[in-house]
């Protein structure tokens, strides 16, 4: 892509509205603005790197054996009021009446369409298992939206459910996910913390928080400094690990996925029911696991940047090279820039090609501050050594060469980010 | 994908409910499931559908050089009352007031939320032109959803806006957009009619429609039997084509595309302006291009279909191929189905695996209604002499050969229908 017909207006300055980092970063960098408190528009960067996140999603997912759909955001009233949670959900359920005085609202998650479509076609223990996934826009009326895309009004999700015959089924897709959650967030360039949670509003009899440690973060989790060890930190007191016997310290994280144990909770309420082997009819046994998709981009760079900018990790970036073209006035730095971009779309690498008319240090500033790992630079200085440059943004190493020697370079390298 | 795992309920009989001819298909064929009155699940096979229409649409608009975004779906209503279309909306826009007491909406469209973004972004000419496109999901409060995802309350849309700092950029943008559109069509396997429109509610000087002649159309066009030149029909008069001499006809047809010159209707009102060359300040030239993604989804069946079931073009089949293993209780069956599902996936061909417990003539037909482009038949008689089979979905025509041959014939049809 070339910047020139982009939409990608980086910011010199730090707005003065974001409090968090990440938020300071997005909006510098050009990647979100916002039309009204908790509801951001992406523009075309932010929008590439939220693809690569629901990528490694849907890859991890699929991985799992579980195949994706789309459910609607307008829902009836009525299946929240028969679950029993349209009271729960409180003033957070964007809630009106459409023309035809429907009671409709927003769905803030999604267990009760879930349960009442798989409810009508799932009638035998030989259906089973089955898990079910979407990435999907959600709707909150939060009281306080904070730090940008954390915690926002309009956000994408990422919801799975799984539906099991038995105890030992939802034992196993439970497993199955948790794992699969450690790998998408490892792959999203993330340390995280695993604790075990309260259920809560969801219901049902186990899960698991997937917390990364954040300064902004507003969970608060109680680790262990020796044996890392973390739980939840519920009530007042701080406690002693039980293992290592040393008093446990208090961290704060951003919530980016939780998984659930939802049992029958919701099936048996909607009366999503199969026959087991022995013509018995059951309530089918459920799990819910939520990934906040939007929200993990900002827990990505709380996590991954430096004083200069964004430091995306290899599967993220939104394009695994950037190229400086140094002055767009000078005919042979146009031209090998362009040769550069032509061969990088040939093999099948997708460039940034900073064609704007600006200044070397504006660039220089630019690129760092958007974080995408690989920077080719093509100045007067290097091309009269027949050299460009190659600046890997992780460590602002730098390494001259050949065009040839730097494309087989940052070929190599794409290609090692692109192996999970 | 195997079939026991997927969500793919398929229906013997016509569901009473649906009028038109791709309404049951996709219900039939497990695609889309409704929720409540124009709001429907896409399941696996829909959604499957749904991702090819898009990847198609995003090949060409990139290739018109447009970068995509995503712009909120919750919106202020403010900025509906500043461009003056507060009041056109009437009942189709979906209004709220959220716990703070801000006068919120659903989009039902974004010039007004693009015109705004631009404008504080775009302040010379030399950032000029720029296409933005997003494919993003609406929401309209019609007063009569019909034919399942034709007319929808929540429904998946393209829409693209240009922007110019002249007449010459936004004739030439209004072109490259037309050819795109005629392009996306055709790969979406549709004969459409171009006519040429009335700009209605949206404004500006020209507009033109890419209806898809179809039964259940909503949309009347009148076309010259002879020339096949086509215009919207309005007004009581039938009219005598000028060129031809002979009597119009009348026929149906779904709107699927809209393009129209909006000239600076949104950004003067709005204030998106630009300093030309000589320091005058201007508003930006604006064009918007419509497509009914999900609606798109309709037309096709409703143009490719026969007494079967639905026949995907080649690009938009929800998979190339599907495996029919006749007997799951037979061991040689299985395991030759199992090994050309695999060899399918190592060559990047996806396939559905139609392992259900289920009689060959059940297979047969669902493999139909579905409409997949190529069936792999797997049974005992053909296996006693060493061959299995493959039908075209299209003409029904069968070759039988060995495993390896079959592979082969497979592969190269499904190279054929990648390339657009």
């Amino acid at each position: 892509m070339l910047w020139s017909r982009a939409l990608i207006p980086t910011l010199k300055e730090t707005p003065q509205e974001a409090e968090s980092i990440s938020h300071q970063l997005m909006l510098r960098a050009g990647m979100i603005r916002m039309l009204m408190a908790g509801v951001y528009s992406y523009l075309p960067l932010g929008l590439r790197v939220l693809n690569n996140i629901q990528d490694i999603i849907r890859q991890e997912m699929d991985a799992c054996g579980a195949s994706e759909l789309l459910l609607p955001a307008l829902q009836p009233q009525e299946l929240w009021i028969r679950s029993g949670r349209d009271k729960d959900m409180g003033q957070v359920m964007i809630r009106f009446t459409d023309r035809r005085g429907r009671n409709s609202c927003l769905g803030p998650t999604h267990e009760e369409v879930i349960t009442d479509l798989v409810k009508n076609h799932i009638s035998s223990y030989r259906q089973l298992p089955l898990i079910l996934y979407q990435i999907q826009t959600k709707f909150r009326d939060e009281i306080r939206p904070r730090f940008g895309v954390v915690r926002a009004n309009e956000f994408i999700m990422k919801d799975a459910y799984s539906f099991d015959k038995d105890e030992a089924g939802i034992n196993k897709n439970y497993k199955l996910m948790h794992k699969a959650y450690n790998r998408i967030f490892k792959r999203c360039g993330l340390k995280i913390l695993t604790v075990e949670a309260e259920p809560g509003v969801m219901g049902g009899n186990m899960s698991h928080e997937f917390m990364v440690p954040a300064d902004i973060g507003e969970d608060l989790v109680w680790i262990c400094p020796r044996c890392k060890s973390a739980r939840p930190a519920i009530g007042e007191k701080q406690g002693i690990c039980s293992q290592c016997e040393v008093q446990l310290e208090t961290i704060n994280s951003i919530e980016v996925g939780h998984i659930f144990k939802l049992g029958t909770k919701y099936s048996s309420v909607l009366g999503a029911n199969f026959l087991d082997g022995q013509g018995k009819l059951k309530p089918i046994i459920m799990g819910c696991y939520g990934i906040g998709v939007s929200r993990l981009m900002a827990a990505i760079i709380e996590q991954n940047h430096d004083r200069e900018g964004i430091i995306w990790p290899g599967q993220i970036s939104p394009y695994q090279v950037i190229i400086l073209a140094l002055d767009v006035t000078d005919r042979r730095i146009m031209k090998e820039a362009s040769e550069v971009y032509r061969e990088l779309g040939r093999g099948g690498i997708e460039a940034l090609f900073d064609d704007r008319d600006e200044r070397a240090g504006v660039k220089f500033k630019d690129a760092d501050l958007l974080g995408i790992n690989l920077q080719i630079i093509i100045g007067k200085e290097s091309l009269k050594k027949n050299s460009i440059e190659l600046k890997l943004r992780l460590n602002h190493k730098k390494i001259s060469g050949s065009k040839q020697a730097v494309l087989r370079q940052v070929k190599k390298i794409a290609q090692c980010n692109r192996v999970s």
